[in-house]
C-alpha cells in the first residue's frame, strides 16, 4: 500500500478531478471520524464525491473506515444469518411478512431497524403499534431469541458505525445525500457491523422513493453487492417500483394489518408478490434452499400457515399478543374514519406515493423531527390502486383519524394523490430487475 | 428578482449541475456571514463551484455578499485614488517602487497591504524593515496622509470584508483556495471595500506564483475587470512571469534595497519594467494621463527622481528615514554573507522561484505561521539570472544569513535552483499579456 495523502492533498486531487486511493480516503474518514479533521473538510470531501464520483476500491476503503467506527457483531455461531433491507417506500410492510417467512425457512433473521424520518414511522414504529412489543432487548436477550426463536427486531444499536449518523446528518446538511457510492456505503457499512452473512436489499424507485431513476438505484445497487464480497457476504438486489404505494395500508398499525392479510393467505397482491420474491432470495442467498428455489419455498410456507406461525411466536417473544396475526382489534385504531370518493367513473391512472406518503404524515403516522411522537392508530387505506376501475362517488381511500379538525387537508392531498383516466391503464410492473436478472 | 433558493436547495442544485441565480448565492453568502448556516455548508458549497464553476453573475452576487460583511471606504473626494496588487511572487518589490511614482504622476494611493504568509513578508514587513516606519494609523492619520502627502499604505483593516479572512481560511483547509471566480472574488472584494477607483493588478504565472498556468491567470484577471464595472471601478492587469523571481534581491529590507536602485534609476531590469508598466497603466485608469501615455510619463517621473521625492516624503509621513532610498546602511543587515557559486561556466536556463523563496524562508525571511517574526535582514541576493553567463566559482548568489548553523541547507537549495547550460540561453518575457492587449 502507498502511503495516504494528506487530508488537504486528497482534498486538492479530488477538486482537480486527479485520482484518489483507497488508503488515502481510509486515513482521511478515520481521522474525520477521530475528530482531528473536522466536519467543514468532510462535507467538502462529500461534495466532490457527489459530483466526481468515487470508485470502487475507495468505496470499499470509505466502507471499512466506517464500520471501524464501533463495534462489530459476529453472528455466524448461531447458523446463516440473513437480513433484508429497504432503501424505504411508502406503505412498505414487506419486512413484517419477510422476516417471518424466511424465518421458517430456515434462516435466522437479527434484525436492527431504524425508526426513520419517513412518511410514516420505521419497522420498529409499525411494531411498537403492536400491544406489548418491545423492540429495547440487550444484547443478551437479543441473542438469546436469535438462539430459540431463530427471528429478532430490535432498534438500530448505537454502537454499531456511530460515524454514519454523524456523517448522514452533515450530508443532510450539505445537500450531498444523493450519491450511489455514498449511500451504498452508508447502508452497507451497517449491514456489514450487524453481522448478517446473507442481505437482501429493496431498492425503490420513483415518486414516493429514495432514488429518482432505475440507474441510480442500480448504480447504487451493484455497488452494494460488491461491498459485501470482501467480508463475505452475499448480497442479493431486487430493484421495486414505489410511483405508487406498496399494498393497500399507509400507516403504523394499518401497516401490520396489511402484513396481517399477507400472512393469512390474502393481502394486496404486491405486497405479497414482493414478500415472497425477498424471502425466496434471501433464503437462497444463505442457502437454506438451493439456487432458483426460493420463490417456490416461500409460496409454500406462507400458504401452509408456517410463516404466520413464526410470525406468532416472534412476537410472543418480544411481549407482543401473538393473536395481532389473526384479530386486528387488537391493533390500536383511530377513532374516526373519512372516505375520499371518486369524481368520476374510469380507470386509476395515477396514485402519487409521496402525496399520500404526506397525507399519511400529516395525520400523525409520521415525523418530520427525531423526538416527534407517532400516533400508531392513524393512516390511509387505499381501496384502488393504479389500473382498477372507479364509480363516481365510490371510496377510493379512507383516511384513519384522530383530529377531524386537521383531516380536511389530507382528504385533499389524497383526492390530488389520485388521478383518474376514461381509458384502460394497465398497472406497471412491481419487480423491475433483480441481482438475477 | 426571483426569490432566492433555500441554502440545501442552492448545494442541491450545484451538485446536480443545475443552474443557480445570483439572488441565491447573495442569500447563502450572507447567511454564512451572519454565522445562520455553517462552515460545512459553506465549505461544500466551495468545492462545489470549484468543480462546477460560478458564472459571472454569482461570482458579483458573492463579491458583494462579502462586501456587505463589513465596512466600506468612500475616498473619492481625496481625487481619484488608485492601487495596485500584485497575486504574490518571489522578490516581488514593485509595490515599493510603484505607489510613489504612481502618487508622482498624481494617483492618490491609500493601499491597505497584508502581511502575507509567503517565502518572504508582504509589503508591510518589507517596510516595516525601515527603522521607525509605521503601519500602524489610525483612520484619521490615513486620511490626512491620504490628503496631504497624496500616499499612504497600511495594514489591512479588519473591518474590511471581515468574512474574506474566514472564507480564505475554511478553503485553505478544504483544498478549494484554486478556484478563478472564488480567488478574483476575494481580491476585488478588499479592493472595492478599500475605496480604490482605479486598480491594476499583477497576476503572476509559473513556478512561483499563485496561478500555474496563464489560462488560469487570465481567466481570473477577466473575471476582476468584470467584478468592477458595477462598482465604477476602472480596472487593468497585467499578466507576469514568475519562473524565475522578479529583481535581484529576495527578503525584506532587500527588496526594500532593491526599489530604492530602482527609485535612483538603476536596479534590476525587470523590477523596474514592471514597475514602469504597472505605474503607467494606474496613471491611465485614473486618468491623471491620457491613454497610451502612462509608460512614457511614468519613466519620466523615475527618471528626473519625482518618484524618489515622493517615497522620501512618503517614509517620512510615516515615521520612518527618508534618506533610506540613498543610504542601505540604514536599513538592518544579516551579521554574515555567503556565496553560491557556479558549478560550470555557460549560461543560467533556469532559476527556480519557488526554491528561492523557500531558502529566503528557511533564512528567516518569510513566516509558515502567522504569529512568526520575520528577520528583516536576511535573504538571497541574485547575481545573475536567466539567460545571464557564469563562469565556474564565481559567486551567482549571495546569502544573507543570521544563523550559520542553518545556511548551509540554505546554499544547498539555492545551488539547486539554477541550472546552468552550455548553450545561449534567451531570457524569457516578463509581461506575457496586459488588459490592453
Amino acid at each position: 500500500m502507498s502511503a495516504a495523502l494528506e487530508p488537504l492533498e486528497l482534498l486538492e486531487n479530488l477538486r482537480r478531478g486527479d485520482p484518489i486511493d483507497p488508503t488515502s480516503v481510509d486515513a482521511f474518514v478515520r481521522s474525520w471520524s477521530a475528530g482531528e479533521i473536522g466536519d467543514p473538510q468532510m462535507a467538502a470531501w462529500c461534495m466532490g464525491v457527489c459530483i466526481r464520483g468515487l470508485d470502487m476500491a475507495c468505496t470499499q476503503a470509505l466502507t471499512r473506515a466506517m464500520i471501524a467506527s464501533g463495534d462489530r457483531l459476529e453472528l455466524a455461531k448461531f447458523g446463516v444469518t440473513g437480513d433484508k433491507h429497504s432503501t424505504g417506500g411508502v406503505g412498505d410492510a414487506t419486512t413484517l411478512i419477510v422476516a417471518p417467512l424466511a424465518a421458517s425457512l430456515g434462516v435466522k433473521i437479527a434484525k436492527m431497524s431504524g425508526r426513520g424520518l419517513g412518511h410514516t414511522g420505521g419497522t420498529i414504529d409499525k411494531l411498537e403499534s403492536i400491544p406489548g412489543f418491545t423492540t429495547n432487548l440487550d444484547l443478551a436477550a437479543f441473542v438469546r431469541q436469535l438462539r430459540d426463536v431463530g427471528l429478532v427486531v430490535v432498534g438500530a444499536n448505537e454502537r454499531l458505525v456511530p460515524a454514519d449518523k454523524r456523517l448522514y446528518a452533515l450530508r443532510d446538511q450539505t445537500g450531498t445525500v444523493q450519491s450511489p457510492p455514498l449511500i451504498a456505503s452508508s447502508i452497507m457499512s451497517k449491514k456489514i457491523a450487524g453481522g448478517a452473512q446473507a442481505i437482501v436489499l429493496d431498492v425503490k424507485v420513483g415518486d414516493g422513493a429514495f432514488f429518482p431513476t432505475v440507474e441510480a438505484a442500480r448504480e447504487a445497487a451493484k455497488i452494494m453487492v460488491a461491498l459485501g464480497e470482501p467480508w463475505g457476504r452475499t448480497v442479493r438486489y431486487i430493484i421495486s417500483q414505489m410511483d405508487q404505494p406498496l399494498g393497500r395500508m399507509v400507516g403504523n398499525a394499518l401497516e401490520i394489518r396489511g402484513a396481517a392479510e399477507v400472512l393469512n393467505g390474502g393481502g394486496a397482491p404486491d405486497l405479497r408478490d414482493l414478500a415472497l420474491h425477498a424471502a425466496g432470495s434471501l433464503a437462497e442467498a444463505a442457502g437454506v434452499v438451493g439456487r432458483g428455489e426460493g420463490l417456490v419455498a416461500a409460496t409454500e410456507h406462507l400458504g401452509d400457515g408456517r410463516a404466520k406461525a413464526m410470525a406468532e411466536r416472534w412476537v410472543a417473544a418480544q411481549g407482543g399478543n401473538p393473536a395481532v396475526w389473526s384479530d386486528d382489534a387488537i391493533l390500536p385504531q383511530a377513532p374516526e374514519t373519512i372516505d375520499v370518493l371518486a369524481p368520476s367513473d374510469g380507470y386509476v391512472a395515477h396514485l402519487a406515493a409521496r402525496e399520500v406518503g404526506e397525507a399519511a404524515r400529516w395525520l400523525g403516522a409520521g415525523r418530520l423531527h427525531p423526538d416527534q411522537v407517532i400516533d400508531p392508530g392513524v393512516g390511509v387505506e387505499l381501496h384502488v390502486k393504479i389500473g382498477d376501475t372507479v364509480s363516481q362517488g365510490e371510496p377510493m381511500a379512507t383516511l384513519h383519524v384522530r383530529d377531524e379538525a386537521i383531516a380536511e387537508r389530507a382528504v385533499h392531498m389524497i383526492a390530488d394523490a389520485y388521478v383518474i383516466s376514461e381509458r384502460v391503464v394497465e398497472p406497471p410492473p412491481l419487480i423491475i430487475e433483480t441481482s438475477e436478472d
